[in-house]
């Protein structure tokens, strides 16, 4: 990472997340859901599906984890239950072929990405640091065109305050020289603030009910919120000059 | 590792396969898979069945990769097929019940392999390399309870070469130095091999039939069979003594 240190800069690495940071990601499981609910419209309502579907999501996810694989057994079992097992053959497998049109969705970067990633690039080593199932994330990235930018990527299975320390261990990186861009505040923002490390938070319109937290956002130093991704290179050009 | 090279050393780092190399799995499928064809047998034979089963697994292995929820994706879709989609909701449950089941059971350590884990992990530096879900091969090797002994662990989606190169080099390993242990040809030894490391091939009884390759084991420099883990020691004793 020497070559770009030739200037001594206020981060060693800046780490960003990836779905509905850098990509649209949320609304696939939005559109499936929509889909989902229209399939059993006859046996309940909208409101109803979206709660037991969340409870089985819930209940599944220390087995099944995160992920599309994960979301069309819950949407399955869901469907089972919603319907006392008389959901249709032909309607099951439509919720498998939700699964397989999410799995092989064009990747649509989020606004401002193209331009922004490649400005940063040039100033500081970038890490993408994404979490679910392996195998759809490696697609999605080689699909962004952006893999090119990161110096590393890094796929994990939960983004937990244990699971950045190790990653920033591994990787010679002190938590005072890091900064995670993302879009939840419990996955990226919180454990890395915990950390001692810096978060740039970037809501966007559509967050899991699974990632949002009840709190405000977190007032203290290190944490930033910005509108677009497209505002990141003029705060980091305030950070740097403030020595902040 | 600089502690484990006090003696120079034939290799710097050996690699260990998880699945069927450490730990029974292939067998977690094969009961599931039984507990299917009992489901279906008013319909179809078991040799149909299994037909079946392996043609919709490779038709959704590019979308559905490899892992115990691919493997339910694909048994309910082929339960859907064979059924023409009469298969009863309670016998699709059951499918996702058998996943996971799979998902929560015990880790059974091949014979041998608490024994010889330790006495290797003192001489040298042990990698473990696996393919498949991510979260759920993080539980199995917490459920190990060997995960101590390896000084690295990978976890990719696919074993091929341009997977291990990478692997190689980003820990800095020279493909001479190198060798790997495990119980697929096709995804444990040939790709290892064509890279220049050496390989030790431990067939296991029950091995997936994607994971078969027709040819032969290689009769090359730095390929080697044993018929179980207890017996490579051994053979690396003999090895840093004739400095093959």
């Amino acid at each position: 990472m020497s070559q770009h240190n030739k200037i001594m800069s206020r981060f060693d690495t800046i780490a960003f997340d990836a779905d509905d940071t850098l990509w649209h990601n949320e609304r696939l499981y939005v559109n499936a859901q929509t889909k989902f609910k229209q399939l059993l419209a006859q046996y309940h309502s909208p409101e109803w599906i979206d709660a037991r579907l969340y409870q089985t999501e819930m209940r599944n996810l220390d087995h099944f984890g995160y992920g599309i694989k994960a979301f069309a057994l819950s949407m399955i079992e869901t469907a089972l239950e919603l319907t006392e097992g008389r959901i249709s053959g032909a309607d099951i497998q439509a919720i498998i072929n939700f699964a397989r049109e999410m799995l092989a969705a064009d990747v649509e970067l989020l606004e401002h990405v193209a331009d922004t990633i490649p400005i940063l690039a040039a100033k500081y080593p970038l890490m993408l640091i994404t979490k679910g199932d392996l195998r759809d994330q490696e697609m999605k990235i080689a699909r962004s065109g952006l893999s090119a930018h990161f110096h590393q990527i890094e796929i994990v299975s939960d983004k937990n305050q244990a699971n950045y320390a190790r990653l920033l261990q591994r990787n010679g990186i002190l938590p005072d020289r890091f900064l995670m861009v993302g879009n939840s505040l419990r996955s990226d923002i919180l454990p890395v603030l915990a950390l001692g490390a810096s978060a740039v938070y970037i809501p966007h319109r559509l967050t899991w009910q699974h990632e949002v937290v009840d709190s405000p956002p977190p007032e203290q130093p290190g944490y930033y919120q910005l509108e677009h991704v497209g505002l990141l290179p003029e705060l980091l050009v305030g950070l740097e000059h403030s020595g902040q």
